[in-house]
């Protein structure tokens, strides 16, 4: 795999878990990225095909195991898609070595190291999440161009907030009952090999789980809170799908009094219009599968007049808007490149 | 098929539908039910194991054209399942020839005629309407008993009936802002030859439709009323997963000011505590897979402290507890039978 | 869960292996059996229904370890699933204490010492492998009556000499050529906690493994042995299909010169006509899903003219037929009770 | 949708149904067409994004009624992909008008009108059948170059083919006792609505069909006659799969007397080592998933030892190599173009 002579150089990070190797996919693909190193612990020393058999004939590389020291020598940016918790020691030093930084795992997406610690333990090196921008792209274009060290957002909060922050911008909505009913395909757990996940638990099953529990929502309030206030309480309940890849986020609302349900097209028109990554999809409800394998977001709305809820449909692929695809649209926004390079794919239905 | 001397001839109006399939099929090992007529218009004449193989040597019927009077004739009670609008004239028939009818479809399930002509049009035979029976079970044996016609609750308000009732009755919960996410398996249509529901379009794909629109949300606010007063409005959002069977309820309600949680598992515990098909799960949320095949309602809840929002968990098999198996029960309770007779199955897990 | 007066007292040992649990669920409903131990290493002390859900308020008994003696001490008869190699020692000595075992594992499944060593390893006891009859329940009834130790046929086994063995009985297939193309939902290779049966892995997709080397070839191979000699050699393919339960295999063999086709059903009719669990389907090739959840094996066939290779289709629920249903009729055929008893199940479809 | 200066014009015949949408989705990314037409009879006038959501915002183009002289007025090439014996008329109308045909349908692959006339009924432009270039791109180009009409094989036999006429062509397996065992995803039949291909059909079941009837099975032995000789009679038995995308054809064949086996593994890469859509991957057998998505097709070997039965394995994209992926490969061999163009992906896993 070789690049263009101005290519950006490339590293994945944690290449053999499913969000890193879609952004191995991805990156292979990029008009002027080169990827150079992919690293695994478990798998290094064998040639990725060998491993992952898709990239079989596709991308000749071998796996290595992660030394921040050699990546920095032969790459540009770094993609970290390591466990939260595992990235912290590592990205700092990449950092140091002049690497910047985009990292898929949870361990910079909260700018309060109190918050960080109540939620995910004590942080490594605290100092860096102020400087971490939140990489929800189409609302941290700014911050994005010049940054060194990106958060993805997670994947849940990605759909979530993708539908909720327009019209929270637009004053549209309460504050208080914002309730996510989200629905989750089985990647969205990582390739995590655990009883719960496996094919005869998960077939024509569905589940709820951490209710009032998961992670997501003090990632979720945190982004809410500039718009909402700091009494933003939102009740985040996500699903286990029978499915590989996608998330719907069907999120319910409480328009302020005296708002126009009209408000609601207007604000996300205005808002996603011209974004190319933001489908809407007006009273007809998006489906999973037309973002599948996309870094496309969905949306579409309704009022249910009677009760006078506003009910948001979002959907995304959680591996790719929700993880690799959104972490290439911001590598391509720090870098000043169109966003579309290396995305600009349609999904494969059916 | 032959049952004991005293058994009860039933009929299946509509037995290769998905519902009518599975009232043949509890029917066939009912201990007190000797089913003897089958009825369908597309296949009438055939073998039922021809037309559906996994009959084949199991239940030695063969399938007719519905004809009251032939019906009658040969049968006590009779389970009607067939497309909305279709039973109401055949129903009035069958109760005038003194047979007992539990209704599958929807034609007798609103108590207004006015408002079943709003949501399904004008009723054939409104005067009946006032005589039916919704036949949610555990909340309507005293009527059951000696009713001569069922209407059995739809499959979205069963599993949704179940989990607010306990908690209306017991004046727990705010009559505003009851939201019901559900998520049906594709069987909730019906055996609908239509684009939409072909494997390739369902499969790993996951839409919500019919927002705020649906005719079960009607329904639910009917049985709400006695308790929640009639200003009550839910927001239902349905949505269509890809497996076959079953429905999972996410209800997100308001305690009332004071209500303690302690009581929304006192109020569980003292009405289901003691019912045969309805299993508490406690914090525990139930899984679709732990009911299907099953007559089963397995219902977990838990607060969202921070938003002071109650989520309240609810699955069943839509063509078990959601159709056929309630319709097998609400029989058992027409006729003060034990209820559990022809429905004590486990589920086939995994 | 206590049966009547004269139950027989059974024991499941591991009863949280996906075999282990459908045996729990069909001796449950057994009109003869008094479940009354279940064992699992790993949940030892937990109650069944706080491990597997689906029985909870359904079979109140709570799992204990392992203790041969123990389970003598109140139990006629168990039922043993372990993996391979991991029940000889434990069989022997419940046989010891008297009890008779059907052991659903692969320990005793081979006559002939040196042929266990060669495909599974040294055998614990040798001496019993002499003893051990091979259930394949339709065609050893006449060993199974007075049985100590049943072993239970492997899965892909049971699916593939059902189709084959009538037909090598009459003489009517040559020895060479049979290709055995089975393919096989997840739970045939268990609880197994592999990266290669999450969800994520087995979804929309199909692979197939161990071409040529699988262990059920050989257990094939000794069955026909005695109808084509000892010259047999079966070429058995695997696949791994994205389904819980299930195995379809299709069967190609050469009709031997003169052989008229219509000699195939007749042989087929006068082996099964009257058996309860087999379903001819003649022409039309049997279905997976008919026959989920039951101890059946349907069977259809049909003949290349242009080829002159005859095709038999067989279909079995891997943990039905293929394990825990076929076990308990083996119980049933042991006993001298009816075979259907706590086996008498119609397919939940769809 | 404007491709640069020399693109070449292409329409897409029947851009609704799987096959057709799929030759819309990778047209829309091809470097030098230009997507200028595309017909649906149904849909006519509507914009191809309302009526398949994925194209939405992604390519700009509303369907039109297939009207030959104004297809032939805006295009240098056009994709058929309609019902089979729907197409021989219009094509042969295109023709006239200079427009060059690839035609994805059944209409152009047998070159005897008398065996065309067997399988499918009489064809409207026999003379057309002796012109048709059968596609099995790595086995025609030299014919393709010139070719005014590509008849782009059968998904089936695609398959089944790219695994055995490498053996044939090298004098290695017998003429006879060739079996292929094919499993396919539902888009093998198209946007059929019918019952046996809805969710609740398809969904965790398995079934073979048209046993030794399918219309594949006399189009793979037209192409294996030149080198196995008029007698050649495949045994052809398919299978439906409960997943979208993806045939795996398992084919069993006998070595001829004193042919190595390690000579299959030369004959494979001495005729695809160089081939970009053919991944060889030895002993371990390949995958469906690894090729959904993509043009490519992997196959593995593995020979019986016992038996001497050789077994190959070949997976493809029933739409890709199957369908409209190598239908675009027929193009660019067509145009003297890369090969590659346009189809240069990796698969989306998992």
């Amino acid at each position: 795999m070789t690049g263009p002579a101005d290519a950006v150089r490339v590293a994945v990070v944690g290449a053999t878990g499913y969000a890193g190797a879609e952004l191995a996919r991805l990156l292979a693909r990029h008009p002027k990225v080169d990827l150079t190193v992919v690293t695994s612990e478990q798998s290094a020393g064998k040639a990725l095909g060998d491993v992952l058999p898709s990239f079989r004939r596709k991308l000749d590389l071998r796996l290595e195991a992660f030394d921040p020291a050699r990546v920095a020598a032969r790459c540009d940016v770094a993609f970290t898609a390591l466990p939260s918790g595992k990235s912290g020691g590592g990205i700092a030093m990449l950092l140091d070595h002049g690497v910047r930084v985009v990292d898929i795992g949870a361990d910079f997406r909260f700018r309060d190291p109190s918050e960080h610690a109540r939620v995910y333990g004590p942080h490594p090196v605290p100092a860096l999440l102020g400087e971490a921008v939140y990489g929800l792209t189409e609302h941290a274009r700014a911050a994005l161009r010049g940054a060194r060290l990106v958060a993805n957002p997670g994947c849940y909060p990605t759909a979530a907030l993708l539908a909720i922050v327009p019209l929270a911008e637009a004053g549209l909505v309460e504050s208080g009952g914002i309730i996510i009913d989200a629905k989750s395909g089985v990647t969205g757990a990582g390739r995590t090999v655990a009883a719960e996940y496996l094919f005869a638990e998960v077939d024509d099953n569905l589940r709820a789980y951490k209710i009032g529990e998961h992670r997501h929502a003090p990632e979720i309030e945190q982004q809410l809170r500039p718009f909402l206030g700091a009494e933003v309480a939102v009740t985040f309940v996500p699903h286990l799908l029978p499915i590989r890849r996608g998330i719907l986020s069907t999120v319910y609302v409480r328009p302020r009094a005296g708002v126009d349900f009209g408000a609601f097209a207007k604000a996300f028109e205005s808002r996603y219009g011209s974004e190319r990554f933001v489908v809407l999809t007006g009273v007809r409800p998006p489906e999973i599968r037309d973002v599948v394998g996309t870094n496309d977001c969905a949306i579409g709305w309704a009022l249910d007049a009677k009760s006078r809820i506003a009910v948001v449909v979002s959907v995304i692929d959680n591996l790719g808007k929700g993880a690799a695809g959104q972490a290439i649209q911001n590598l391509n926004a720090m870098m000043g490149w169109p966003e579309p390079w290396g995305l600009d794919h349609l999904a494969v239905v059916p």
